[in-house]
């Protein structure tokens, strides 16, 4: 296990909380010596969401903040629309359930009745449903200043996490100037990514002046959520798709990528970004940061 | 971008093709000093897979092997079995769609049809599925060698590969011994697994002697695809989630994590794993071997 150094949650709304029982597991093993070891391993636990009676999907997850998961997953996949009013979110952790209830029958439904009567499923056009929403979506033109970034990456490498308690899982952390406010984690990259919009839905949350940070690839999928959710601005340490880039720069999103201590690239939006800082200035990222990248 | 040093793709039967223009694509950006950058980025396609006239799913991949992934991917979800005879496989660049079409009607989709009249989608039910394909599943007890494991990670880590001509993408391998056959890439980590399956499929390849290694990590899903394809061992770079490591005991599955350098991990299978090197004698991991943790 390794330990953050000088950790801050100062400002956080919410913070991973890598003590959290039940979200790793010691496990015993043995290492490359052959020595027993004791290791720290992430949960993963199935959660069937459902938007009022329809099954929508199963997903893999840690399983911590279930409602704000099957909010956001819905939200992102445009299930659920500003003409919805949820009236309630029921998790119940015996069935792995989370049921989140509308008002008045969704448009997903009536279309998932049209649809099912055709090909059966409606998994085939989630995606087209999410690049529907895009059509001439444009981003507020926000400013993002590389001193917010830098800040930003290293206030969120100090912050204890499950990644750095336990490896293998990703972190999206929602984010004003330089402060990270609500940092999630997850087995899958995308419900960290959910659970974030998910929480700006309940607590409506302005997305206009905020950067969305990912430890995960800045895949098509990922910049469509970030633009969905109205975020003008993705930053991650990891790398990008070419599809991903396309978008960004279609709706005016300014995509920030392989950004470990002073480097990063920025392949949408240059024109937004405020060059505050001295890179050289930067010391580059200490080697045991803890972080790796997700390839 | 990084080139891949001692480059050697002897012995496999299919390599990556870090050249092939249709895979990744140069996009000009702009460096942490403002410096234009002209870096090069996976490709990212839909990818419709339907079983016979069912739309089954859309993936996100980098679009080789489409033939491969669809035979693959349905039969890691069990939608194929050895009951099903393939009579083709028809891809449509244009369409993005790949079609693969069975001498009689499957069982999935009967199970869809009647699934379809009551929650509207089979998505929630497909891990259900896979799970229930791993009942009374045993893998045989095959041995395996740590010189193998240090052979397999030092030949992989040199074969030129689209993760170090472009990174942000996953990589699989099915391995022999100490030599790896066929190594598939793709943005989705299980698209690489489902292509090696189909094509394992396609091949009429014997599972039960080989090993399978993967840049991803360790998840539920990935060791019962692994389980599923019968092949005994699994290994990864990358770290592990609690409940692909209990999948793993039950089915007697070697299960190998965090393998760098000289170290390594092993969580599952320890009797079955025959230490024939001393890990002093591996030198550590270069620094700039270009490969990092998917985490």
């Amino acid at each position: 296990m390794q330990l953050a150094r000088d950790s801050d949650t100062t400002g956080y709304l919410i913070a991973p909380d890598p003590a959290a029982p039940r979200l790793t597991r010691a496990v015993t093993g043995h290492d490359h010596t052959g020595a027993e070891t004791k290791i720290s391993v992430v949960e993963e636990r199935p959660l069937t969401i459902y938007l009022n009676s329809q099954e929508i999907v199963t997903a893999m997850t840690i399983g911590d903040y279930p409602d704000y998961l099957a909010l956001g997953f819905l939200r992102n996949q445009r299930m659920l629309t500003d003409a919805d009013t949820v009236t309630r979110v029921d998790y119940d952790e015996e069935l792995e359930t989370v049921v989140v209830r509308t008002a008045n029958p969704t448009n997903h439904e009536d279309k998932l009745k049209k649809k099912t009567r055709t090909s059966g499923c409606a998994v085939g056009t989630v995606f087209g449903d999410m690049m529907e929403g895009l059509e001439d979506a444009q981003l507020p033109a926000a400013e993002v200043r590389t001193s917010w970034l830098y800040a930003l990456s290293a206030a969120i490498n100090r912050t204890p996490s499950l990644y750095l308690e336990a490896g293998a899982i990703h972190g999206t952390v929602l984010c004003h100037q330089t402060q990270p406010l609500v940092y999630m984690e997850d087995v899958g990259r995308h419900n960290a990514v959910d659970k974030v919009a998910g929480w700006m839905l309940q607590n409506g949350s302005d997305p206009a002046d905020k950067i969305l940070y990912t430890t995960g690839r800045l895949t098509s999928e990922m910049v469509i959520k970030t633009a969905l959710m109205g975020i003008p601005v993705l930053a991650s340490r990891s790398g990008f798709t070419a599809w991903g880039v396309e978008i960004a720069r279609e709706v005016g999103l300014t995509l920030i990528g392989r950004m470990r201590g002073q480097r990063f690239v920025c392949l949408s939006g240059e024109e937004r970004l405020i060059r505050d800082t001295d890179p050289a200035s930067i010391t580059d990222e200490p080697r045991k940061s803890g972080r790796k990248g997700a390839a």
